[in-house]
């Protein structure tokens, strides 16, 4: 009907959000009156956070697409509400946040039974329960494509404008100033600095290797295990809550790949960052069963949402322990790269170059 | 690939809902303790409203998906992106609220221009500064289909634990125990009382009436601001904060049809309602354009985003000229209905009852 000539988006995610961006920010400069403080943190990090009188909540929203972020028939659809609450949660434990509320929009083609969106919504109240996020509203609305989009609300740990002394557990290994406690207490992409050592909470690469195994058909133990990953991963909520309590300020989670959400991190901070692989954990299952691929999937998989931190070595040698056995120190922060030498280098345990495939898994330009 | 049989859901939205909302129960019921405070006002209101500190949030969500809820290529970008901020700040409204913080996921087909979601955004941004709700994340993705989700928080007018008389203007009209100032602040759509007489805020069934001129090419200056009402409408924010400020307890928005909305009033009030046709604000361009069928639009038709509400006749009486001319008492609300009677009675001018094609818009059941 319509006669509209179509051309291509054409553009990257990365430019596409900037662009849309300076929408927002050109929209800032002439708001009304009425318009509510700015936020704390904006976009550009895993969770928007903003002041609520002597709190500051956070928010962040993530969808999944039917053929792209999953397959109907093949995740069960406990495990589709789990994954979409977790890969929320995990948003939140990147900021160092417990988890609050909840709003789920479905999209339905009607072609569903409702005992399997029953299931899917026992799926996402039992991610809920366990690491927290209640489900008070949303939207249900009839779509081409099944999708579910989850926006979730944290608050951080320590409410804003208490005094150092009433936190516990007492901080150390960070120096801190007067004043900042504001920012002390949410962990933020931008914060990493030269010196600092780069830990990860877990295993990395799982998710990839379980999706992989999917493709493949490949079965057995070992390849549960990995799909296991791919379908219900563990949001590292807790663990968030121990680093931000015991001073970290830098973190992400790892849902576009370790080389590539390094390096959202390095550019936010204006650092540089030396990936030893050798020393990040992989699951040896991983190992086992892609023998020629591993690599590739530790450094370019996503969805492992996994927490990647960064701290100086003294306060990187208290928490590690706190975070449970596959949490590892895999590298270090530098100065910002200056010409044209990598701002994420991954090298091998003779400290070579190892080439990385994906530097940036672009959410718009690749399939 | 998959061998799934496919079957349909089969069940409405209003029984999906009610299947989804006892899986929430089910799953409260063995809640984690690091679960939230319930929230205050819950699913099945314009928005959940929940206590942050002194303050109490509101918190919504709204999707809109082409082919479904718009016609790409139809609806000009900039308004594609003011109607979805519009109808979440619609709901913020009804609850009295200011909206505050927007989170807008993004689902494309890649081959939309960035320069349409550009002024897609411009759309949302300028419906945001007009009204409330700046956007501070979100999510963007690839999908098969074109959809806007946007989640929006509010505030309520006046924080929780107030003394009444800090509050201006000092409530008249209502009878308010002790106790109950937390209630008092925020507009429900299960506080309708027998005895209260039925407000809107505008003229109802603009936005049918301008998606059939659409669908059936109708052009002129009528035709125009009825196809305005559908793709550009107010939402009535300003309104609400009047309604709630001066002790109007009962209200939602209009978004699915005036009799079907009203019903749901009804029932989770416990009460019955009357509309009298003659009464409701209603375009003089859409009476003239469509003489057999603006009844039908007026009572059926959807998205006009106007308030309804109640209040009982003395308050209504001292509310309504604040307003604006449009705004009407066009019927009033009785017990709940018994022996067959209908929840939502509509009469003509000589008390005669009108037949009422659309009793509930089901977005599952219908196209």
């Amino acid at each position: 009907m319509q006669s509209v000539t179509r051309q291509k988006t054409r553009v990257g995610e990365f430019e596409l959000i900037a662009r849309l961006q300076a929408v927002l920010d050109e929209a800032r400069q002439v708001a009304h009156r009425i318009a509510p403080p700015p936020a704390i943190v904006d976009i550009g990090d895993d969770a928007a956070a903003v002041r609520r009188g002597k709190l500051v909540d956070l928010y962040t929203a993530d969808a999944m697409v039917d053929g792209v972020h999953f397959r109907r028939g093949q995740i069960p659809w406990k495990d589709l509400g789990w994954k979409a609450m977790a890969s929320n949660q995990s948003d939140i434990a990147a900021m160092g946040g417990h988890p609050m509320y909840a709003l789920v929009t479905l999209g339905i083609t009607v072609d569903e039974r409702a005992e399997d969106l029953e299931e899917m919504y026992r799926g996402l109240t039992l991610a809920g329960n366990k690491y927290g996020g209640q489900v008070v509203g949303g939207d249900i609305v009839r779509s081409p494509v099944l999708f579910v989009n989850i926006a979730l609300t944290g608050v951080a740990d320590v409410p804003v404008n208490v005094p150092e002394v009433e936190r516990a557990p007492v901080m150390k290994g960070t120096m801190r100033q007067p004043g900042v406690a504001e920012a002390a207490v949410l962990m933020k992409r931008s914060a990493a600095q030269p010196g600092d050592l780069i830990g990860v909470t877990g295993k990395v690469g799982s998710s990839a290797g379980g999706l992989a195994a999917l493709d493949r058909s490949i079965s057995g133990p070992e390849a549960q295990t990995l799909i296991r990953s791919h379908f219900h991963p563990e949001p590292r909520v807790p663990e968030g809550l121990i680093l931000v309590q015991n001073g970290v300020l830098a973190a992400m989670d790892i849902s576009d790949g370790l080389v590539a959400d390094m390096g959202k991190m390095a550019h936010l901070s204006n650092v540089s960052a030396r990936i030893e692989l050798d020393r990040v954990p992989v699951d040896a299952a991983l190992k086992r069963l892609f023998p020629g691929e591993w690599n590739a999937m530790v450094l370019g998989g996503g969805e492992d949402y996994e927490l990647l931190f960064t701290a100086p070595p003294s306060l990187m040698q208290q928490v590690l322990p706190m975070l449970g056995n596959s949490a590892a120190v895999i590298g270090e922060i530098a100065a910002a790269a200056t010409g044209g030498s990598e701002t994420v280098l991954v090298v091998d345990s003779h400290g070579q170059p190892v080439p990385v495939r994906h530097t940036g898994w672009d959410h718009l330009l690749e399939t």
